[in-house]
């Protein structure tokens, strides 16, 4: 049973995790001290060193962290065991930006991390997106041989798909200060996700005609 | 004149700005210090400070640069004096692709640093963006006048044409290391930039038929 003491210790973890996520969106993952960590989430620094041994470990932590949620989602959407690949395809794209939408500091971090060439980068992150990309090419194979599916280069639609699940994450000062919109707005954000799903319709799928939300 | 002295100079410049964006995209700029682009560019540090002042100006004058050329790109699209919206499109489109796979590990550099909260963001780059917002918007007021666009919503088009310009720059390692494509190989990015076109015709052209490349 997790006591006060446990409820305690993930509070701190907790907070330890935010503070990062916040300074290394600001500063850069390498622009940030241990210390400056420890002293946004007002915690002894020791406490890092308990949980995550240092900076690095904290970082593949919450990287693990947004990677683990993520699958889910996919797991989530094929345990609902659909038959339509289009269907799938559409529940998917909405699971994800929904999940990235409840995290969004975090999906923020995590697509800005994976653009650096790193360790983490050639190891731990194509682990997971190796298990993304492998749920997309059944999808897509299966929609395209029962010609629910137009016929698409599977690297061009990747990119673009992935592209498209990360703007509105990733680019929140564009958003904010050219085109000035609040970047985690409903309504900016549902009018994105409509159009995302239109370009489903126009570049992948044969058949008219949208599954209601 | 620029004799035997200034070549010099401009090859040390360059030396220094290709070691910097190389260390950049790999350590970040925070985790690279004067002394590492010194290094790899085979330079003294001195030269640094004499062309660049410190590692602040030299970011500077490498995101500048970028969009010095990038807007170049737009005002170059229309000194053509194009009549037709949806020409001037998918002109500006292939140029600015164009542009970036010529400069990638620039592109790549520039679009890594804008996903980060920083004074260089607030300041410089959003008076660049903006020039490139209008233009759009100009474009996109045009068109949708004229009835050869649809009408869109303005940030969510723009927030996709973004993220379609620049996934195949950004995402390099997820490229290469999940989907195993060379990023730079012409036949990508050729049926890449196929692929923007096709989601231009439908989301936004309200005429069918591509304009020839």
């Amino acid at each position: 049973m997790k006591g006060w003491r446990g409820m305690k210790e993930s509070r701190t973890k907790q907070s330890i995790i935010d503070a990062a996520i916040t300074l290394f969106n600001t500063k850069g993952y390498a622009g940030t001290s241990v210390r400056d960590i420890a002293g946004r989430a007002k915690v002894n620094a020791a406490n890092i060193s308990y949980y995550f041994t240092n900076k690095q470990g904290l970082l593949e932590y919450i990287v693990t962290q947004f990677l683990d949620g993520y699958i889910r989602v996919l797991e989530q959407v094929l345990a609902q065991h659909l038959t339509s690949p289009k269907e799938t395809m559409l529940l998917t794209v909405r699971a994800l930006l929904r999940y990235q939408s409840e995290n969004r500091y975090l999906t923020r971090f995590f697509y800005r991390e994976i653009s650096l060439d790193s360790v983490l980068n050639r190891e731990l992150v194509p682990l997971y997106l190796s298990r993304e990309r492998q749920y997309f090419q059944v999808l897509l194979r299966t929609g395209m041989e029962s010609g629910e599916f137009h016929k698409v280069s599977f690297s061009v639609f990747m990119v673009q798909l992935k592209a498209m699940l990360q703007a509105p994450y990733l680019h929140t000062q564009y958003i904010s200060e050219v085109l000035y919109t609040i970047p985690s707005d409903p309504l900016f954000l549902g009018g994105y996700a409509k159009e995302v799903e239109k370009w489903l319709e126009h570049t992948l799928f044969r058949t008219a005609g949208l599954v209601p939300s």
